[in-house]
């Protein structure tokens, strides 16, 4: 018996189109956006793929993503499961900021290592920074394992527990989960399941919009390499991807 | 300590539009619907009433209006959860079938008791019928309990231990409660809170789109009558109901 897992990254958020940086920070979809998760949820109809349960963070682009593909591929009516632990990562001081100022500011080499570093995070957001989260109901009675900054390693280790715990277990049952997250947190789960190395991960762009299926076997582990619904237009995204803030 | 329930009933969907029965099946919004549900998620924000927790059938135009609700009021990230014991009323044998036409076909006594007596299911309805649920993957595993038709009797008898088991649990713990479903589920939970009769809940309209809220006390019962966000557009749109088909 094989399990199935699929994971969609949001399309474009109002801070992807004005290049700033988003982390925590509550952003919705552009209508780029929208098209991009209906188009998603079309695949998932066309190609049969179809999930049981779904689960996103607690961030409205997320959700946006999710409703808006599951509405396309006619599964609206499925469980849902939310949690803080499948966030983007936590941009700490930089959220808020425009990515080619930050460059600009900061230079290459550090600009590089808060993006695609493994373990070096941002400077920590000041709890009464604008762009911190620290009055979001939302969050509200989690304060103690809440992040004021992260790196991918920082990432992994919030987002695992959970991973174990939930999404693992349905899949176990023999349900098609479907993850509608973000760069980073599906980053965390794509470098756990393929066994990728702290440097090898660097290099995975993820593109936004279109889902990657994973086939699993009974230790939850790949039996071949994640499939995109649109390999074409996956392959472009990804560049487009790996060009931001260029 | 007073427990806040909110009730929101799905905006136009493209059968209310044709005027056909609709009950289980899944139609869509129309524009007019999604725009009643922004509308609805707007009261909620301007008015601070904010829900903790989110209630849907299993039905897509309950589950658009409250996600394009709460997209509104900013809580897109709630949990949510579903049953089929939301959904509206099953019409039987009038699912797909024309309001007018069946009026013209079957006479108005037979057509008003159908449509408004507390107990009279209209015919069940064939299993092989167009516009049964039979295959719906949507109520796999609970077929047993499914009906073919319902009274307004019956959709209490179902609504009613779940209403215990959770909904009225999660008030018990504290929670602000938004439930997003239809006109006869939504008729049976307020003759259920109001202790409304038989004979005079034939009488009771609620209006689509508009947030209708009850604080109860420890006993789940009304601290006063239920209070629409907007008086005056609810009283509208209960007069609009009640002159559905004729």
């Amino acid at each position: 018996m094989t399990h199935t897992l699929i994971l969609l990254r949001h399309g474009q958020s109002e801070w992807n189109e004005k290049n700033l940086f988003t982390g925590w920070v509550d952003v919705r979809l552009t209508e780029q956006g929208r098209s991009e998760a209906k188009r998603g949820g079309e695949l998932l109809a066309e190609q049969g793929v179809l999930p049981d349960v779904l689960y996103t963070s607690l961030l409205s682009r997320a959700i946006q993503t999710a409703n808006i593909a599951l509405d396309a591929a006619d599964r609206l009516w499925i469980p849902v499961k939310r949690s803080w632990r499948l966030n983007e990562r936590h941009y700490g001081a930089l959220q808020g900021k425009d990515k080619a100022q930050t460059l600009a500011e900061f230079g290459e080499e550090k600009f590089m290592e808060w993006r695609r570093s493994f373990d070096v995070p941002p400077p920590a957001i000041d709890a009464d920074d604008e762009f911190a989260q620290t009055h979001d109901p939302r969050y509200a009675g989690i304060d103690g394992e809440l992040p004021a900054t992260e790196s991918l390693a920082l990432v992994i280790d919030r987002l695992l527990p959970y991973w174990e715990s939930d999404i693992a277990a349905d899949l176990q049952a023999g349900k098609t989960v479907l993850v509608a997250a973000h760069g980073n947190s599906l980053r965390a789960l794509v470098k756990h399941l393929e066994g990728i190395s702290d440097d090898d991960i660097a290099a995975l762009n993820i593109p936004t919009g279109i889902p990657l299926v994973y086939e699993l076997d009974d230790e939850l582990r790949p039996t071949g390499p994640g499939r995109y619904l649109d390999p074409e237009a996956a392959a472009a995204g990804a560049a487009a991807v790996a060009n931001q803030g260029k």
